[in-house]
């Protein structure tokens, strides 16, 4: 077991000693007074949920051991000398690391070492020693996937806390605030921002419904926002989503130059506000729960406000759902100038009662995966004030890389004919509302049909409807500092859409932060390795409260976990990095030297009706007939065996001449980790469903790990990539092509950061329809690929 | 979509009328002074918790329909006479029922009988029938496994109640509390009850650990309590549990009569009680959170103390993990004496100090499930006064028919290698107080080396170890109601304990309920067609409040689920009934008529080494193997395909002539529904999770139901048994056997409750090694088997 901690500040010895007394931990000169060991127990005794009951806290003791065979209060007894293994055996069992199980009670240092905690270091222990000690081990992570002052918490260890006037708080300790906060106090509002849309075309401004929830001490003291902008916050519409799917099972056709698909609707630019007809000093409409993210309630207890919204197109809202627009940002971005004080609200959709956020000090960050991650990146790049800071997680920089792909219709990960209008009819809660839908439904029956157009999956160009939802060109306008987490192994949202981000960013004055995980489209705050949620807490101190905590430099610039060693992290400055190196395809080879060949290899795309079946139903079964072809409908290029383990960093391009027999076509390319190993796990394991508490009496998470899998398996997909053969040059612009034309093609396979070890090769594989994410016409298309000058170009390789 | 309710009492019009006042929906003569529609509008209005914001409660309204195409308040301002259509359209909509999706809008008196939901008989609605309809509303669950009243108390409708007196509670509504308590203000307490054992032999009488979490109000009015017995509760060893399982790999060995294992440990009968210096008025230990049953969170916001103990053997208790013995029983009994006022507890381990539960009413129930099920049951047999009903589940009613069948050592399902001693390392949690374990661990595996000796893996036999852990000869003690829950698939606990228990108490005066339902070893409180917790709900207000609700008159004696139909419960008044049917082996077939067929069948029970190593990793493929197997290593006899469905009741019992090729063997039988056919999941499906709350701001279950598989499957294992042929008289007394010997066998299988499809054939299989089940020696034994008078004989059997 290994432990991955980034967030604990380094704090001075006197704020040490001062914030220990701020939790009640130490008390006046008891550094002076008390001998190292007394000392030790003092603290100790303070941790414990029977402080006040002098019986119960020596039973505890007694039940500690100190050395192999002395409890305790035993051992305290003896009146010994404090040494590091006594303290470190003692830390480890308060991790809830268990003797002969997790560590060896004579090799407690060692066990510490190795799960990579950090330990004061010492030869002889004084009472400075143990109060340096025991405030680290506080700060240390347990067993759980939590630190040990976030164990005490869940115990109730913070309860006092809730009492102190709301002046005193938040408390901080590490440069973080802690859980001081009661959450059954807090407060829970409606309020309805006005927006300057009207994208339901009703004449009237779209409203729309914001959730908060907050501290009951907002109301004395401001605190910032941490709001997640989550279309699917109000419900979704699953079946609806089913029926609205595409058939992805025909043929791609030929694109004729010139054709563009017709513009979507424009929204009204002329529409009424709503009249005000006074200022309401408080919210008059509460709720009682919505979907939160887990990471949010952590910081909720912790004395951020918590902020939902699902925006235009929701239950409760006006608008329509546009999927990824600039309607769609600015009604986000509403919700942040409200919080920030630059927009007003309605404590309800009538009255005309305005309301402000008086509560929030206008700082406000956005979290989200997925649709709210990219909903928090496209209001980051309209420079909003009081965004300060977002995390975006897994998040589309542009829906053309979602839906689509070099001039193809691409589509995400395991959804298959979803599209832009799919995602909208899925995320139109206002279906939950029946008699407003029914007010609504044939006019958005229409713009919604009007979309399906414009998103054009005839030809799968890029084009207008596209262009307004690419957040890159934007990138420039950001503020707020940037947290990006992404998964490598992400097949939903790709790593494409982050790396662009990222690259963007690092041509700015913001800060940026990377977290690569070898996960795929998931959260990563319940993790037992990684202190996430803590580095999150650090982070947003600093960014919204203006802790001077030293976060930026404290968290690594890039972080990604180890795709070979289990709970490993390792901390980089950029993603791109090491020696270009280009491969070339030569026979079956794939080969660091250019070689002269001339051979011309083909492949053919059509497939029998059962393999078509069955792969159309179950494209993991495509996967494997495609590892193990032999020429038939793909071709394979092999590196030679590594020599030792490198790492292979940045986007992958590939060029090649091909030549379709039709006068349509596409050509797909996996790049391939080839080596039988014991790989991670694709999903974390759940270790403890609901083990995970986020504060005392509060919500839980799921504690979670990337595990080794039991049995080893041949391969892993590293990357990939996909190109309409009429697209060469441009997403945008058709290319002609005829049958048996040879042209040249050149495109970004997925970024990758992977570590290919010893012995293992590097495998090409090209081919043309992809199950899992292309059209399946399963045409009789033969393709013929000349290998002269074909090659991958890596852009960062390093020996390890 | 169906929806099965059963806990609905029936309550008279004036009672009605009460409780809506109780519940501040109904007030003053509004039904003599409103119109149906205004009383539906203003009973609807107070159910919303924007109540006292008038202008959202009408937006709310407005988004409701009345009619296809009327919002509720449109409709309202027309003055309309209220129908049957609108209430029970509006109703649908309140119960999270979606137009288009889930029901007609033209259709929805259809929709709600379809749903299987009760309604109002009238053809015109007065105020009093809006009153009744209204009232039913409340009671009637929705889409998402919720009553109304509960989908509302999740909203927060009820926390007004919170504040209501002591005395006024709890607050009844058709026979069961409503959530009156805040969860929020529960007391926390820790007590330790003292028992009359000394199980770690250390000279005092051990003391046992048990959490209390009660509403705030049980200081001034009594509340009865829910224990569930648990020795999961405090953690588990699973490390420790794998390295202890037992090779399974192993051949049967002949056994010598007369050969008995060593007894197990006697526990002191001298032992030191401890010192008394005097009472407590109130608990000084607490705890933060202990692992809950949903079930136990759902009655405790409803005014139930909640209690857990983890018993003997575990974490801050004394004692030894005894497995299923009478100490465990005698742990978890003094529990209940000490809610009932019978036996001394004291704050913590060592003031002396005494502490009453003068908070409790002194009447008890015991839920839980396997385990926690079993202890139930068991200190139910011992008539301990106090104990008023016991909720077994998934329940043991003799560990022999968990670990061990007919003189053969037959592992749980899912568990091979898992046996007594195995269960009381898993579960002896002093191990998570290291300086606790390390006094105990010499003493206490000298304990365990002992059991291992006198559960006897040798031989198989029942023997005195046994016959302690054997509950059934005390059943005629039990005073208590007993609900028993079993799964007719759950091959851990396997059917027949369950089937043990409810013919043992059919003989008794005492009330006894039995569901069984089509999951293998769950839960049953979170599915979406059965309002499982709302029953309990119902029960135990009779049976601890004495509410007069007649539950045992409206709870079914016996409630089936049906293996056909999703969503469908069938009462019953007994497990077994219809014609006592008899089949006869011949040939290959299965005939109701007797056969006099002279042949004799064989079998080997040898396996290649690429079988045998494949089928002990996954007995999946074994089954998969034997299903298909042609005579090599089984036999099989099938029916005809039966004419019209069937219902196959109660045990099925088989009788043949065996004879084993070695000195010893075993036979082992499969009963199987033959038939391809779309069948239940094997487990239920989550459909939302996190998605049932239990309460408003309080945990939450994951919501679930049994789905129809997307794929037809050609059988389901319908039943099973074993027997060793040296046990063909009694699992006690071994009978000799030679090679060549021809002996007579009759052994029960696992009792059914089974739907036979028109068209599907009943078919036996008859086998010697179980690789799920049984040792797995792979030796090279034939088996022979003359089929004349060989027979299987179902006690009951009905045409459909």
């Amino acid at each position: 077991m290994k432990i991955n901690q980034f967030s604990i500040a380094k704090t001075n010895p006197q704020q040490k000693r001062a914030e220990l007394k701020t939790l009640r931990l130490l008390k006046g000169d008891e550094e002076d007074q008390l001998s190292p060991a007394t000392l030790f127990e003092t603290l100790l005794t303070r941790t414990h949920l029977a402080v006040d009951s002098p019986i119960t806290s020596k039973e505890w003791l007694h039940d500690l051991l100190a050395t192999p065979d002395q409890a305790f209060d035993d051992w305290l007894a003896a009146k010994p000398a404090l040494t590091t293994a006594v303290f470190y055996r003692v830390a480890l069992q308060l991790l809830d690391f268990e003797p002969e199980i997790d560590f060896q009670l004579d090799q407690p240092v060692t066990a510490w070492q190795d799960f990579n905690l950090a330990m004061v270091d010492t030869t002889s222990w004084t009472s400075s020693t143990v109060i340096d000690a025991f405030y680290l081990l506080l700060n240390t992570r347990g067993k759980n996937g939590q630190s040990w002052l976030d164990m005490l918490t869940a115990h109730g260890f913070l309860t006092w806390t809730y009492q102190l006037p709301a002046d005193q708080k938040p408390v901080l300790f590490n440069g973080k605030p802690v859980a001081c906060y009661d959450p059954h106090d807090f407060i829970r509002e409606v309020v309805y921002v006005e927006t300057d849309l009207d994208t339901d075309f009703d004449g009237h401004a779209d409203l729309m419904k914001v959730e908060i929830m907050r501290p009951r001490e907002s109301n004395l003291k401001k605190v910032p926002a941490v709001f997640t902008a989550s279309p699917y916050n109000q419900g979704t519409n699953d079946e609806w989503g089913v029926k609205a799917t595409h058939d992805v099972n025909r043929s791609l056709t030929h694109k004729d130059a010139g054709v563009v698909a017709p513009d979507e609707e424009h929204f009204p630019t002329h529409f009424a506000y709503h009249t005000v007809t006074g200022t309401a000093q408080r919210a008059t409409e509460t709720f009682s729960s919505t979907p939160a993210y887990t990471l949010n309630s952590y910081l909720a207890v912790r004395g951020y406000a918590v902020v939902y919204a699902s925006g235009i197109g929701t239950k409760d809202s006006d608008g329509f759902q546009t999927c990824g627009s600039p309607e769609q940002t600015a009604s986000m971005k509403a919700v942040v100038e409200w919080l920030h004080g630059d927009r007003r609200a309605f404590t309800d959709r009538h009255s005309g009662a305005t309301i402000n956020a008086n509560w929030c000090n206008g700082n406000v960050a956005m979290t989200g995966r997925s649709y709210l991650g990219t909903l928090a990146t496209a209001v980051a790049t309209t420079g909003v004030p009081g965004l300060k800071a977002i995390i975006s997680e897994a998040a589309i920089s542009s829906w053309y890389d979602y839906y689509r792909e070099n001039g193809l219709v691409r589509a995400a990960g395991g959804f298959q004919g979803e599209d832009a209008d799919t995602l909208a009819d899925e995320t139109f809660s206002r279906t939950k509302r029946p008699a407003d839908f029914q007010r609504v439904k044939g006019r958005y029956l229409q713009y919604v049909s009007q979309m399906a157009q414009a998103m054009d999956r005839q030809t799968g160009n890029y084009n207008d409807f596209w262009a307004a939802r690419n957040y890159r060109p934007q990138i420039g306008n950001i503020k707020a500092a940037v947290m990006m987490v992404h998964g490598l192994n992400d097949n939903n949202v790709e790593p494409s859409n982050v790396k662009a981000l990222a690259d963007g960013l690092a041509k700015l004055p913001v800060t940026s932060k990377l977290i690569l995980h070898q996960g795929q489209h998931i959260y990563i705050n319940a993790f037992q390795s990684l202190d996430f949620s803590e580095m999150v807490n650090l982070w947003l101190a600093n960014k919204l409260l203006g802790v001077d905590n030293h976060a930026d430099d404290l968290l690594p610039d890039v972080l990604v976990q180890s795709n070979t060693t289990p709970e490993t992290w390792h901390s980089y400055d950029q993603w791109t990095a090491g020696k270009e190196t280009t491969y070339y395809l030569s026979g079956s080879h794939l080969t660091t030297s250019p070689n002269p060949r001339t051979d011309v290899q083909s492949f053919n795309d059509h497939q029998s009706a059962g393999d078509y079946t069955a792969w159309c139903q179950s494209p993991a079964k495509w996967q494997a007939a495609l590892y193990k072809d032999d020429g038939k409908f793909s071709r394979h290029f092999i590196s030679a065996p590594v020599i030792s383990d490198q790492l292979l960093r940045g986007t992958p391009h590939l060029t090649v001449q091909v030549a379709s027999s039709a006068d349509h076509g596409l050509l797909s390319a996996e790049l391939i980790d080839r080596g039988s190993d014991k790989r991670l796990t694709t999903s974390p394991v759940i270790m403890n469903r609901g083990g995970l508490p986020l504060g005392y009496h509060w919500q839980a998470d799921d504690l979670r790990e990337f595990r080794l899998q039991k049995t080893a398996t041949d391969y892993k997909v590293i990357s990939h990539g996909h190109i309409n053969l009429q697209n060469r040059h441009d997403a945008r612009h058709v290319d002609d092509l005829f049958a048996g034309q040879l042209v040249t093609v050149n495109f970004d396979l997925q970024p990758i950061f992977h570590q290919l070890v010893a012995g293992h090769q590097l495998e090409l594989i090209i081919y043309a329809t992809d199950y899992g994410f292309t059209l399946r016409g399963n045409e009789d298309i033969s393709y013929r690929l000349p290998v002269q000058n074909a090659h991958l170009t890596i852009p960062g390789v390093s020996q390890l």
